[in-house]
């Protein structure tokens, strides 16, 4: 898959990597939409494309698929000896193949189907410029050394490693591949290979923080993390780096290739006290050096709102890191980036040094009794519970109030479910947050629904919390 | 002068940073061709755009002069009451005046004049695009941190200080100036202030290397410094290896706004004993990540000259850092740039590994009987001369071989004249070096002519060959 960054635009062709565990019904309406020609697959997920090329219209002639065999993993069986496999078609190449280089900067180079957090995934296009710049532009936000040891927790698959499958290439770092990204194996990759730097959304910092002392290993020397993709919760990030990991955040899109944003580090922050000192970090930061504007605006006017840390509005991005636009959808691209701006979605805040925090998406905001009420805000809080593993609030139906927040919640190792008690948590909540916040359905379960990149189908919860029924007034009901 | 960076471009002018040490003639010359409106100047070099003013023809109508005063330098004079100080400038300004972006990203952002080892200076246009791309790839090239400590040993009117003026503001570095380069001042500077990084040519290197001991201070920790300019004799490398200082190696031009390729590194050439990895590190190297190709020609055809390290031809660099061209200069601007490719007029080898290795400025090359003289390789040997301090090589007419190799040669602290003599140094360079390639004569100075950017000033040392007068046939000449 590493190879496949490279070869594939090198022939002329454009990428697009498809997450391994989405159904074979989505990867079929990707394959077909992209106009797919060629599948390259690992042996482990074979069934995937097989099932959807079945699934495609008649009219599609099928894409041809190659197997890549992987000799280093002995559980798998090898592709049948009738399957072309990417090591017989390499021996079919032609070594003086002169590498295709596209005609001009604004050729497209990559496609990714936004997945995850919505249940309708757009093609997002980018240029080889775009690429280019994404690459150098978070090398040097992350003051990247040459030769790093980079573990690849975060998979390629997505929105394609935040650029660092071509910035290895730059700075000459080795590429540590997973299988199977879990606390276990993490440790013993960065233990036995020196493992320099890695990135992952704050769910596998959760991991990390959370694994029992038994697969805990030290850490070989200086072990740089860089989040994103969530809010991290305070929390999380103040039991990550406890255990010796430095931990970067950064905000960025599929439709911006990687980080939009950086939460770069003002050193006067080392002198707050620990808590404070997560909440700072745990802001999106400040635009990265090849972004040319952020800024928070009204989302109808496009006017900026007040750089107060309290006003919210949509979080707007300029620069030459934002998607050529989303593949054969004009609508939605017009819709995204009509006036020059890519409007992300996202709702945030800027604070009066500069800095974005995001506060939520915006279909996750719950609109409670007229008041916006931040998910992420809620969550941040109830992450703060020692018993807690995870959260997610969402809206869940109100006859009176409209919507009320409702809390999924999962427990840590040892904590079964009961020892925490739905009220307990509430009025644990209640000393902690203002009432209106306060989650008046708290429902406890083993895991979150989680995409594969670990971000919490929220959708997937707002789903269960609608047929859950309306709560009424100022009664909270139980699953 | 670091405010001017900015400032200039961002008022939308373009930016001339002009050679202090220039005289006024010259500097009349460049205000002239530049069509130069505003002047701003230290007051330790009032005199110069003064003298400079009253030498520009009738039809030039003089610039306004802004003094820049400097509160920190207690020697200087301030500017005169009556001057337009920047201060006062500056008390004038809108606070809300809008930065003036350029209209698209091939405006022109800045003007060198080339200086230095030519007598005939000519305008390297550089455009809002360039500039960005060769601050970026500048940083990942080195592996730059956040928050680097950055000290001026190169002057920021040499190629715009290779690109780190915007660099640093782009890591948030701590730059620190210095009034007069010279080894006390550096050393001090480096202990006071903690620094981490530097440029400079190898003369600079040379001077650290062969400070006085009292002089030297033990670095305060990693020590980094960039060289480039010239190719750093083997020897000099490695005494500022040996004092601690980390040495990474590039090799850049006026027209490509800073290093176009880089010595990168590798990790085997650490088991090469010192003189070695001193001469692997001496190569110019490899193109930097935003290079698109570098190679070396055959300056008449265009086609590329086998890789086998010794097969020499003309430099040739593609990229985004290539310049837009001369200023008002098209005959110049079409015999560098005409197919796409920049000719560097330097000349050099390709090894097998892909490195490149400079030989010779075409110029500076000598021939003699036939044969091409690299005068740098020439120089290389003779700087492992124990007494040598600086050496350089040029031509000078021979009644029989055309030319012959004129070593000009500066000694060390403690080592007057007389203690080495020519005939010693010749006798000491034949077991070293081809016949051919041996110096007929060698002059003894106290000191090479150099640029203000410390490189020896070639054409003034040819001009002293030629007045010599030819050499006979096998009798070399004193002066």
């Amino acid at each position: 898959m590493y190879e496949m960054q490279f070869g594939v635009p090198m022939s002329g062709a454009v990428l697009n990597n498809i997450n391994t565990r989405l159904d074979a019904r989505t990867v079929s309406v990707l394959l077909h939409h992209s106009g797919s020609k060629l599948v390259l697959v690992d042996p482990a997920s074979l069934q995937l494309p097989e099932d959807a090329l079945r699934l495609l219209p008649p009219e599609h002639s099928a894409p041809r698929v190659v197997v890549a065999d992987d000799p280093h993993e002995k559980e798998l069986l090898p592709a049948p000896a009738t399957a072309l496999t990417y090591e017989r078609l390499l021996e079919k190449g032609d070594p003086d193949f002169a590498w295709v280089r596209p005609a001009n900067e604004w050729e497209p180079m990559i496609l990714n189907y936004t997945s995850g957090t919505t249940s309708a995934p757009k093609g997002v296009l980018h240029c080889h410029r775009g690429i280019f710049l994404i690459t150098l532009d978070s090398l040097v936000d992350w003051g990247m050394p040459a030769r790093p040891t980079y573990l690849w927790t975060l998979p390629m698959f997505h929105v394609n490693g935040w650029s660092f499958p071509w910035g290895m290439a730059v700075v000459g770092g080795t590429n540590v591949c997973l299988r199977r990204v879990d606390a276990a194996d993490v440790y013993a990759a960065i233990s036995r290979h020196g493992v320099t730097h890695l990135c992952g959304a704050p769910v596998v910092l959760n991991m990390l923080a959370n694994a029992p002392e038994a697969v805990r290993k030290t850490l070989p020397g200086n072990v740089e993390i860089l989040t994103g993709g969530a809010p991290p919760p305070a929390a999380v990030l103040h039991r990550t780096e406890a255990i010796g990991f430095k931990v970067r955040h950064g905000y960025g899109l599929c439709e911006t290739a990687g980080l939009a944003t950086s939460c770069v580090w003002n050193a006067e922050w080392d002198k707050l006290p620990a808590t404070e000192r997560a909440r700072f970090k745990a802001r999106q930061g400040v635009r990265t050096p090849a972004t040319a504007e952020v800024d928070v605006v009204d989302e109808k006017t496009g006017r900026s709102m007040p750089r107060d840390g309290s006003t919210v509005g949509e979080v707007v991005i300029r620069g030459g890191c934002v998607m050529l636009g989303y593949f054969n959808d004009e609508a939605a691209t017009g819709a995204a980036i009509g006036d020059g701006w890519f409007y992300t979605g996202d709702v945030g805040v800027m604070h009066p040094d500069g800095y974005l925090e995001i506060r939520d998406r915006s279909k996750d905001v719950i609109i409670s009794g007229g008041e916006n009420i931040s998910s992420v805000e809620v969550e941040s809080v109830l992450y703060g519970h020692p018993a807690e593993n995870e959260a997610a609030v969402v809206a869940r139906p109100d006859e009176f109030w409209g919507e009320t927040p409702c809390a999924f919640v999962s427990l840590k190792w040892g904590n079964g479910r009961g020892e925490l008690t739905e009220a307990e948590l509430v009025a644990w909540s209640r000393e902690r947050m203002p009432r209106y916040m306060v989650p008046k359905t708290v429902v406890f379960r083993d895991e979150l629904p989680k995409t594969s990149t670990g971000k919490i189908q929220k959708y997937v919860l707002r789903n269960i919390a609608k047929e859950m029924g309306p709560t009424s007034r100022g009664v909270s009901s139980k699953m």
